[in-house]
Order: structure tokens, then C-alpha cells, then sequence
């Protein structure tokens, strides 16, 4: 079975997730597609970044994610076929794919210029089903990556916050809102370096939110509580309800991770 | 085909169903994995039970029905497989799957403790990826339900609340509110007894709402009309309009049926 | 590969559409089925005609086009099948189909009346599940749509609000907000008869609110553009905005375009 799966910011109330299922269906009746997420926040780059970097590396090997957060469609803008040892990645050239391929070792990335593999009419405002799901649907039959276009060597690259260290602890930033409110921070289980977890507390400027605790319910109903979440990130939620609602969290706010006083 | 239906408050859009269903298709390929819906509000166990109940007997025999509505993730909670003479159920072990069990005949009840069928990686924040979607992937390959874990006789059941027949009539409640606006209630066609349902009225308290007919535009638009709905219960719509906003129903609202005086 | 696609206004909240696909997957097991959209607005059969319209050319021969807006589901409206050179269409006789089947050769319209086709028990609520559902899993099975009911010559049409050509240009109306808040008309590209775009500007009124260009970012950030969409109907956007938002534009809207003065 051939995986393609699926992560953009059209949304589910139109026509257009579907219509990019429906171009698949026909050049590669045999792929399986799979949404990661339509919901990305319209135009939200960073958003859909964060999505695909967190749920690619769940699916076999040889699958191939097509991202579309694409508000430059149309516009000089390049698409590109990225190869990994893994997988493959379609989007456009906008810094969508770049979180989930600084994890990844490349093989070779491709400008997508051989309208051999797009649908016979390509406009200029809806690629996700003129260039992408085509392209998407020849790579799952076994089209070489090569044939797609030239290889380029550089792209463009989100910048990822980094997490500073200081005497007081650890600096970084909320990076993602989840559906729950959840507020996912760039800190990583690696920059914690903990031998347990029970001794650690987060700051939200000199306001202390909560410790860091093994699950959610750790803590009663409607309290703080921060958790390494399912993408390896320490995450602020509040038990039964909305951190980011309850705390104003939002993307960018900076949290301060430090050591209990005394512990 | 082997089904896999799926019925959370992950909500669509993050990427936490995209995995589930990624690591689904790494283990069980030919498995069809269908959305039964994953816009539970979260938390709200009755509501995913309800939806479950409602929903699962549609599927074809052998369907695997993973639930997953599960605040206390991570705590001591237990997760249970279940198996019927027709399907086999997946979900925590916090009354989420009682509703629909309780119209079925139970084989066995087991614990979900060997974690050769989990992913290798367990956190706890997500066993929806981590060990339901794995375990409902190996069952639909025909692992025998019998090698996830040691049997259990007791588990947890929610309460369903009863309808009263009193010298006025039924006494029940809303239920569920649907998308529309529609207010499923839990009396059901059984508890009706009636040879026609033409002389059937709705109260609310002493508010009387509506009567039953057979079917929504069987009253003129914006009227409110009781309907025996889709999943075999009474349920108040208002005729092309939402029946919770304009009647201020909600879920526990109590309501009343009776014979029309005079009928 | 037998594809079966649902456009409905059953939202994605409730069980709705996953028990349709658990009823498709009981009786036609190698259907791929795939949502064009179940978040039509309820009840707007003409918003669900457009997704329809807008979507369906883009699956493969032989697909099966259920579409669900019903709200008269139960009274005396036929529900129909309807067969062209390519594809199949089935849903409520309401107009829901009429704007797709408008471009089309019809090969024969038949009512749904032999229940031989339909769930056992077929309810007067829930017509997708218990009808639109099974019928389609025979018909792509391959069940000849003459056995599922009488010929019939006429069925309800949408009227398509007309494009007029003035002495002033053209003049039209929104005909749908899609989910970026996109204002699409129903002037399409064939009415427009431009040897170049780059002349024509949009008015709502006396107002001028942009010219036609190629895409969407061909205007700064939170400017007002008009493109040809990707349906093939000039569409009015703003650059990372809602362009029905921010110029209050709603179905029903009338723009007019023009030359601009002096070109």
C-alpha cells in the first residue's frame, strides 16, 4: 500500500480537499490518502510546519506528504519534491516543509517544473490540485523524483525559536496551540536534562503557572499543569479545560522553565 | 476489508487522527479506517458514548470501533478491549464504551496490557497513537483478543438516565444535541407504546413545544416539531432552524411527552 | 477502483456520515469513498449545488455522486438517480444536483423507489443512510440504474442568477464564500471575453474595489484583488484576508466589472 497523505489550510467546509482526493484517485487509484490536518490556520506557515513535523514520522516508509499552505500561489514562489531516506515531501517553496526535514537527512530536493506530471490545465490560484495531488499521486506509482525537475541545493528555512539556557533555567516560547488549548512550547525532553521531572516549574514572566507533571490529570480538575506531550515537547494544559483560554497563552508567549527553589 | 472506525475529541484540526491513522496503516495495510467523528467536546464522555451507541451498528461484522474520549490518559485508568459475537470495541475503561455494550451480548473484556502490540515508545499524553491505534491494528489482522491482556469481569458503566412513566405521561431528557440543532432525547420508539404517534405533545414543564409527527417538515418553517429520529429516539427539531437555540434546550433539560387532552 | 464521493450538510460533529460509509463499506467493500464536503450550511441546497458543481469534474469515469441537503427528507419529495457519460449522480430531487447535471448529457433521471436497494428499514429522518447510501454501494458494484425506479422527464432545477451585459460591463452576484472568505460570482471566464485581464476592475455599486490580476498575491498584504478562481469564476479575495469580511460581501451581492477608464 502507498501512503499519501495530506496537510493544508483549505479547510473541510468546500470542495477543494476533495477535488485534490479525486485527481489522486484517478492517475493513482491504489494510494491510500490521509488527512494529517486541513485546519492549518489560513496562510499560517509556521502553524502547518509544526503540524507536519509533528505527525509525518508516524507513517511507513515511502509515504508521501503533500503540504499546502500556500498564500503566494500563483507568484514567482518555486514547488519542490524533497526525497528522504524515509519519505518524500511536496509543498511549496515557503518554508512549510523545513521543520520536518531539519530532523531528516536529504537525498535530493527538486523544483517541480515538468508539467508532464501536472493536470492538463494549471491556474494560478489552486496548485494543491493542479500540481501537487498529481504530482503527489505519479510519485506513489513510482515516478523517480528526478523527472520532476532540476535539483536545487538551498530553500527556504523557518527559523525555529531557540531555547536559551540561563542560571535561572531554561527560555523559550509557546510554538502551538492545540484543540484542546493545549500550549506547546519549543522546549524539548533533550534541553531538559532532567534525572526526574517532579522538581520543575514554569514561568510566565515572574507569574508561576504550574510544575511539570507525568500526565494531565495529574493535577485537580481546572488546574495547571505542564507535561512532555505526545511530540516530545513540554506542553501547558489545564486539567479538563483550556491553558491557552485560562492562562492567555498564545503563539510566541515566553515561558521560563526552572528548578523548584529548595529541590 | 477489515474496518477500523474512530471516535474522539481529537478534533481535526491537529495531527493527532492523521497519526493514529498512520500508524494503522504501518501495522494493518489493508485495514479501512472510517471517522465515525472526532468532534466529541472534549472530555465529554457521555457525548462520545452517545455517538458510539448510535452509531456502531451500521458497520459490517468484525468492525473494530476504537473510542478514544479520555481525560485521564496517562492516570491508573484502565484501557479495555471488548469482543461481541458481531464486532470488538477499543477505548478507555471509563464508561465511554458502556453505552453500546449495553444493547450487546459481551464474549470477553480484557485489559490492554501487553504492550508487544503498543508502539515501542509509550508517553503519557496520547495512547490514542500509542497503544489504541497499534492494538485496534493488530485485532483487525486477527490477533486473538485474548493475547492483549487478562480477562476483567467489572467494568465502567455510565449511568443512563431513566424515563418515568407517570399518570401524565413520559418523563425524560435531552440526551444529545446534534449538529443541527436537533435535541435527541432518551425516550425511545419501545418506550412510546403508542398505535399512532399523531396525538403524542411535547412539554417543557408546562411549556407545551410541539407534537410528534413523522417527519421534520411536517410542520410549516420555524416550527418546532418531535420526530422519532434516525437512532430510534424522540428527538425535538425546530423545521429548518436549530430546536437547542431557539427552544433553549441543552443536554439534562428535562421534557415530557403526554396524549393531547381530548385525543 | 469504484469511487463513491458525499457532499452533505450533516456536518462532521455526529455519527451521521460515518454511519453512511459504514453502510457503503457493509454492501460495496472495495468502494474508496471520499467527502467533497459535509459542511454545507444546513439546509442550503443552492451552497450545495455550487460545491457540487465546482467539484465533481474531477473525479474519474464511473464515480458515484451522492449529495445529501435534504430538509425535506421524509415528505413527498422523490429522491433520483441520474446517469451521464460519466458518472453518476443521486440525491433528493430538490435542485441539489440541477447545477452540476446543467453541463452535462443526461443518459436517464430514475426515482429511487425499489427498496430491494435500501436498508431494510428505511426511517423518515436519515434518507442518507438509509437510502442514498445503499443505493450507491450497488450502483458502484455495478447495479444497473434502470432497477432502481421509473424513468422520469423533468426535475427540479436551480435557477443560475444570470450574467448581464450593460453598456456600463457586466453584472452579476456572489454566488458563494468559500473558507478563506473568498466572494466567488458566477461571471465566469467565458463571459469576461478579455484578450488581456489586466484592464477590468470590480465595483460593488459606486465603489471600486479592485482590479483582475493573475493571483492573489499580486497585491500587497490585506488589498482587495480579483482572479479567476480555480471553478473558473472571477472571484473577489483579499490578500491574507477575508475578503467577504472585510468588504461585507455575501451571497446574493451584486458586482459589476468594467473596463477601466481610459484603457
Amino acid at each position: 500500500v502507498s501512503i499519501i497523505t495530506l496537510t493544508t489550510d483549505f479547510g473541510t467546509a468546500d470542495w477543494f480537499v476533495g477535488t485534490m482526493k479525486g485527481v489522486i484517485a484517478g492517475l493513482a487509484p491504489q494510494a491510500v490518502v490521509i488527512d494529517l490536518t486541513h485546519d492549518v490556520p489560513p496562510g499560517d506557515i509556521r502553524a502547518g510546519a509544526f503540524a507536519l513535523a509533528a505527525g509525518y514520522r508516524f507513517f511507513p516508509e515511502a509515504t508521501v506528504h503533500v503540504a499546502v499552505v500556500d498564500p503566494g500561489v500563483g507568484s514567482a514562489r518555486k514547488a519542490i519534491a524533497v526525497q528522504t531516506p524515509h519519505c518524500f515531501f511536496l509543498g511549496p517553496d515557503n518554508g512549510l516543509l523545513s521543520w520536518a526535514l531539519a530532523g531528516e537527512k536529504i537525498k535530493t530536493v527538486r523544483t517541480l517544473e515538468n508539467a508532464a506530471y501536472f493536470l492538463p490545465r494549471v491556474g494560478r490560484t489552486f496548485h494543491g490540485r493542479d500540481i501537487f495531488a498529481p504530482v503527489a499521486a505519479h510519485l506513489s506509482n513510482g515516478t523517480r523524483i528526478q523527472r520532476l525537475g532540476p535539483r536545487i541545493e538551498s530553500w527556504v528555512r523557518l527559523d525555529w525559536p531557540p531555547v536559551r539556557q540561563t542560571p535561572r533555567g531554561l527560555e523559550g516560547e509557546v510554538i502551538y496551540i492545540d484543540r484542546f488549548g493545549n500550549a506547546i512550547t519549543n522546549i524539548d525532553v533533550d534541553a531538559l536534562q532532567i534525572p526526574g521531572d517532579a522538581t520543575l516549574e514554569v514561568f510566565l514572566g515572574r507569574r508561576r503557572l504550574c510544575s511539570l507533571a507525568a500526565f494531565y490529570q495529574a493535577v485537580p480538575r481546572g488546574r495547571a499543569v505542564a507535561v512532555i506531550g505526545s511530540s516530545g515537547f513540554v506542553e501547558i494544559a489545564v486539567s479538563s479545560g483550556s491553558a491557552a483560554g485560562r492562562l492567555g497563552l498564545r503563539v510566541g508567549t515566553a515561558v521560563r522553565m526552572t528548578r523548584r527553589r529548595g529541590a
